[in-house]
């Protein structure tokens, strides 16, 4: 990366207009377009650093004798428990896979809680339960804590905040800025089965078939890609936003274009049907448990053949490929041969999903 | 530090009884007893592993060629703007100087944001600002963000958590496990002003002197102990809890006495106007850029040397002395010649103060 020259930002107005969003809302926190926006025009304009500029899921620093991941991730899912997993695990395992999407092995983790005044404390320890016992079957170590309590109303039970930092083990570059035109985009399982178990859920909706999360750590088999010495371009999790918003962000990010074959997406017929039912698009329904790994196609046989070995990535395929097509854009080719432009996330309202 | 026998706390129940806490209370989070006692009887269990007893402000961490120093801390002060600073400057402050308290040098931060919807856009962009000034002026990037939004009333603006992490330049041991018997207890400013400045704002009160916070980065004067090669035990920012909070958590820790002579402890004016008139006690004013060192007693003097070298910590002096006294208790010799125990803040209601 180039110098980067430091903008004055003292000197500028909000780099968002009131004439546009003069208050923040739901969908700046969607994981969509608005999120992105607020990043880019307002987080990074006020933080300019590279690392942010990557816009990837944590960042590369340097320490003392090589390198370390470092990533941050806040959660307000609602509710709190859910069939699958509740905001302890998924706190964990969120984290944990953001340091993975780097190609690092997660190692510590930090926790700040925000209690709300008048939490059951039983509630409070049956999340740190879990969150202890996700941590421990990932082989992380919470190491620093902190905790605050606001007033009743000002909070909504309890949102979790994990930060961690992760060692590489071998010298890799995995992030969009390394994905190249022939890549095949591959996906480890079948998505949007998170977003779908909050959501039924929250709105206590029953479907014939009990729909669970999928949230879970996948850094084992993301890992296991690195140890078993496959060129691996780019990775990253599928969260909010879902399969749809993370194509397009690393499509923008490297700069290049992406046709996803959507016979190949192994959607599960609970997922499916339920976002019939809801008129919901299963594309930008959340996972906590799939990731993306962008591959030179040469190596794509061996990265599914990896994959398939764990139960979490066993229904791993390839769904797309990479390409250069002028603007970077994101087209989806449909079973009946005609292809539509798949955008972030905009205009569904699908909050505190995680 | 031995092995330690992790808990199979999968099969307890909550080690808080419904009898004494059925549920979180804002003295949860005020950094007193209660505080105390959710870190140690529920989060420590339920986490449990061998950074975490160490009971500092942050751990220090294996990373391959070193160690790195790793905190986090989530901020909650009300309002978001106070003479002084305001929640985006504090944010960064407080994690710099819990890094520098590692005896580490602040190098990366994570920021994790938690807006409620309806938060004026201009409010985020002056507080994200005012994040960026502060981290360029303490010489720290933030590499990884997220950002969060919680609908209407489950929120109250903004809260910010900040995770940090420094390398350590030197091999030190600072942690209270480190103090010793004879130690001299060294504060580096007038203790209380962030607290009484952040009520006055919240209250509206007027004092006939302007008060504003203490909130700085501390991290030049702390290293500069270090690098002056003066041998230091233990460093502790004083904030939640106050000075005497600070002073009997290191105490307990390193299972020994200490006592403080009152005529030693530099209060300002105003604070010392302002707690009479409001009917609080001084010691547990929460500061936020201020710190105790803990020194052999022959290097003390060297120690103020160095911190009076720098404005944030130009009126250091030495408060109270390390001793051997059976339980571990802290104690106030009072100008008079009397002496109280001093305890963890228990039952003064000072939430959300930073």
């Amino acid at each position: 990366m180039g110098e980067l020259v430091l903008p004055d930002v003292d000197a500028w107005s909000c780099p968002i207009p009131s004439s546009r969003y003069p208050n923040v809302t739901l969908a700046h926190g969607d994981g969509g377009r608005l999120t992105h926006e607020l990043i880019a025009a307002l987080f990074q304009r006020a933080f300019g650093n590279a690392h942010l500029y990557r816009s990837h899921d944590g960042a590369a620093v340097d320490v003392p004798g090589g390198r370390a991941a470092v990533t941050t991730d806040s959660f307000v899912v609602r509710p709190l428990f859910f069939p699958g997993g509740d905001i302890g695990s998924l706190a964990v395992h969120g984290t944990v896979n953001d340091l993975a999407m780097c190609g690092a092995r997660p190692k510590y983790l930090t926790a700040g809680f925000l209690l709300e005044e008048g939490l059951p404390m039983e509630t409070l320890w049956r999340v740190a339960r879990s969150m202890g016992a996700a941590a421990r079957a990932c082989g992380v170590e919470i190491v620093a804590g902190d905790t605050k309590v606001v007033d009743r109303g000002k909070g909504d039970g309890v949102y979790i905040n994990t930060s961690g930092v992760g060692v590489f083990e071998r010298d890799v570059e995995i992030h969009p800025g390394a994905v190249c035109a022939g890549d095949l985009v591959i996906l480890s399982g079948d998505p949007g089965r998170h977003g779908l178990a909050v959501l039924a859920a929250r709105e206590e909706l029953a479907f014939e078939d009990e729909i669970r999360s999928d949230a879970a750590s996948v850094a084992a088999p993301a890992l296991a890609l690195l140890e078993a010495g496959i060129e691996v371009h780019c990775l990253r999790d599928v969260t909010r936003g879902g399969l749809a918003t993370a194509v397009v962000e690393i499509a923008e990010a490297a700069g290049l274009s992406v046709t996803l074959e959507q016979d190949q997406i192994p959607l599960s017929p609970v997922v499916r049907g339920g976002s019939e039912i809801l008129g919901l698009d299963p594309l930008y329904l959340a996972s906590e448990g799939r990731f993306l790994a962008i591959v030179p196609e040469p190596a794509a046989d061996d990265a599914l053949g990896v994959l398939r070995r764990f139960e979490v990535s066993q229904d791993a395929c390839a769904i797309g490929q990479v390409r250069v097509d002028g603007r970077p854009t994101v087209e989806l080719r449909t079973s009946v041969g005609t292809t539509r432009v798949v955008e972030r996330l905009s205009g569904m309202s699908l909050p505190r999903i995680c």
